[in-house]
């Protein structure tokens, strides 16, 4: 027997969700876009405003030494330390939209609130996390709240500034806290059970299947790389095509065969892109003697990504031979792949089965993130998984993005049945 | 018979030709790279040290309204006022090489001084013109001077004004000269019976050929034009390949297109350069979702280009359908081909075929010249025809621009020889 919200509590539900969005996007550092960075002003306002939510909830609420709100929940029949953490990020990016992040925060909030009103009897306590700092919008020290939490945070950057020089650690102090209480905020391993995270798609794969959610199969891991194809730069119009050595347009074939062979990939849900690209010396009447060029990979398996690399390599190669070119291959950005706990995937699957939306196939569709994610880091301390929310073009970082009360609403209905199918599986 | 410098002549005049190039390239406004601006006071140096050349071989010297100089050589037999030209430019490019303009202008006054010290016999006067506005690095008013001598100034020009705000027209009184004096700067139609120019190749066939000399078959026609391709930008990790609109890629065919066509012209020497290239937003991780890049393309017949055009068109079409993109031309340069004169162009392949080159293949070689010259302004007002001298590794617009002493003292027998053969045809 589930408490999950039915279709008209839902609708309240994600009516509710939209308001509370609202009320956070509308705190910024500047009155005509949204900006709400690690440790600022903005940041305090946005912890005070979900703490009053959470305490409303029935949570009780401490915040760790680098400012990540934790509303505590302990239901009937919950003993001892062990939870279930839930959690998103509430930091944005520069002139961001108002769902990436505070999505995850409000609808953890709300299945509390839901659960708690029911008076549900969990073998577990839940833990609603807000973190601050996913976008690294102010420090190089990206998922700096949710590594601290996880007690892998790195010292190392407390000493990184921001761009009026402000250290990360004279940040910690401004705002109150410090560092020196950062070990404290880790979860102690059988403290937890589990992290849920729920976060819009940030890409078009619901919205184009016609579904509202989704479950994460991995995070992706990213390959960057730079390549610069050296060729010989001429006169455009004296060199015979025939003499050429043209760098641009050897270029231009790599970046066809780097399309190509992530397509072969397709099962893994591979993507490459060519992002940016620079000829030399850039002019109109000039053959380029050099280009620079930059790919994205992505991969849902860490294997598969090295395998395309090396097939994108050997390419390359080939072609700067067959045009008399060099080609360099220059890393300079690695993430592994984390995969997403499969018996949590299977229990978010379910979860919206059980929900029998209408237009939702017999199977819960489940797809990777292409983007980073605090849950990448919660891997490295319990299960972990993660819950897609369609949003309206695939559209993120950017004021148009946009998720439907109703979507918030199954969202949260989702979230409530998979804490009760969890809590079967924790008895 | 010929009174043509053989080996040893060629080889002194040679050497002094090297001399007289090191002399006029060590007249610049900057210690370290030369720099020699239109009506500059090293315009002015420039032109009374070749006004000293001219007059010691033989020449009386006259300048016109825009600095040209203009030595005239009347030989025995000669009457009337009907001459040939031969000309080049003095002004360069910035951080020039020391051969590209003054070659054809020293080769030229060497010439005559050899025609005139054997007190050669000829049915027409010669003038040895020394333009000074060819590469437009002063004024956007490039092939002003030889316009002017063309017939063909455009007044408007006297309005453009340099880096520093002087106009074209305020520079003409600084130097000295007036405005006014342009249209006396004009040949009748009757006074010029051809224009020979003698330059560097600026491209690499000669050398690649291993050939000193080259008779240039036309003045390549350009066609320039911005495409701008038109995609949708997203992020590089949550889109699946198969949903992308990526505006790069598609560019990526296209320029692969744009080389393929241009080779199917190889028989037309057709080139075709895309020389720069920008995605936006240009991040690593963002799909492009517009790309701009230019094309340059250059054929010795019009007819050949516009068909290549349409086909460029055509393909990026089909390409960008293909990928549901939008792609649009904006041609912003057009310059139409000038063929020389087939007779002159026979004439100086007879006169080159004459000195019996050892190397020289039994035929003269004849090239397009990919890049513009005085003599396509002067085919405006007479036959007109140019003789290509070797560079090393084709380089031009450059300090390492070279032509050896050996070469040049070919140019000039092979310039001597066609004066006769000219004199020949004009009896």
């Amino acid at each position: 027997m589930t408490v999950s919200p039915a279709k008209e509590e839902q609708s309240a539900i994600g009516a509710r969700a939209e308001t509370m969005l609202s009320e956070l996007g509308a705190i910024s550092s500047e009155p005509n876009r949204l900006i709400r960075l690690f440790l600022s002003p903005e940041h305090r306002r946005a912890a005070d405003l979900i703490t009053g939510w959470m305490k409303s909830a029935g949570m009780s609420v401490a915040e760790d030494a680098l400012g990540t709100v934790c509303g505590h929940w302990q239901p009937p029949g919950a003993t001892g330390k062990r939870r279930l953490l839930i959690g998103s990020h509430i930091d944005t990016v520069i002139d961001a939209g108002r769902y990436d992040g505070p999505l995850g925060v409000v609808v953890g909030i709300l299945a509390v609130k839901h659960l708690a009103s029911r008076n549900v009897s969990l073998p577990f306590g839940i833990d609603v996390l807000a973190f601050g700092d996913e976008e690294g919008s102010r420090f190089r020290s990206t998922l700096a709240s949710s590594s601290a939490c996880a007690g892998i945070f790195d010292n190392a950057s407390l000493a990184f500034a921001d761009r009026n020089g402000v250290t990360l650690a004279q940040a910690i102090e401004t705002y109150g806290k410090s560092a020196a209480g950062i070990p404290a905020a880790a979860y102690a391993r059988e403290e937890a059970a589990a992290y849920v995270e729920v976060h819009i798609e940030q890409g078009p794969v619901l919205e184009a299947k016609n579904l509202p959610l989704g479950v994460v199969t991995a995070i992706v891991g990213q390959s960057r790389m730079r390549v610069v194809v050296l060729g010989e730069a001429g006169h455009a119009g004296t060199v015979p095509m025939p003499m050429r050595h043209d760098a641009l347009v050897g270029s231009a074939e790599i970046v066809l065969a780097v399309e190509r062979i992530a397509k072969t990939y397709s099962a893994d849900n591979m993507v490459a892109t060519v992002g940016r690209i620079e000829a030399s010396p850039g002019a109109t009447n000039v053959i380029p003697g050099r280009v620079g060029f930059s790919i994205d990979l992505r991969s849902a398996t860490d294997s598969m990504r090295k395998a395309a690399i090396e097939q994108i390599k050997q390419d390359a190669q080939r072609i700067a031979a067959s045009r008399k070119l060099e080609v360099a291959f220059e890393p300079f950005h690695e993430t592994v792949t984390t995969p997403c706990a499969p018996h949590l995937q299977d229990l978010l699957a379910s979860a919206i089965e059980d929900l029998r939306i209408e237009d939702l196939a017999q199977r819960a569709i489940r797809l990777p993130s292409g983007a980073g994610h605090d849950a990448q880091v919660m891997a490295r301390l319990c299960p972990s998984a993660m819950l897609f929310v369609r949003c309206r073009g695939g559209i993120s970082h950017n004021p148009a993005e946009y998720a439907s009360p109703a979507d918030i609403g199954l969202a949260t209905a989702a979230l409530v049945r998979f804490v009760e199918r969890f809590a079967e599986t924790q008895t």
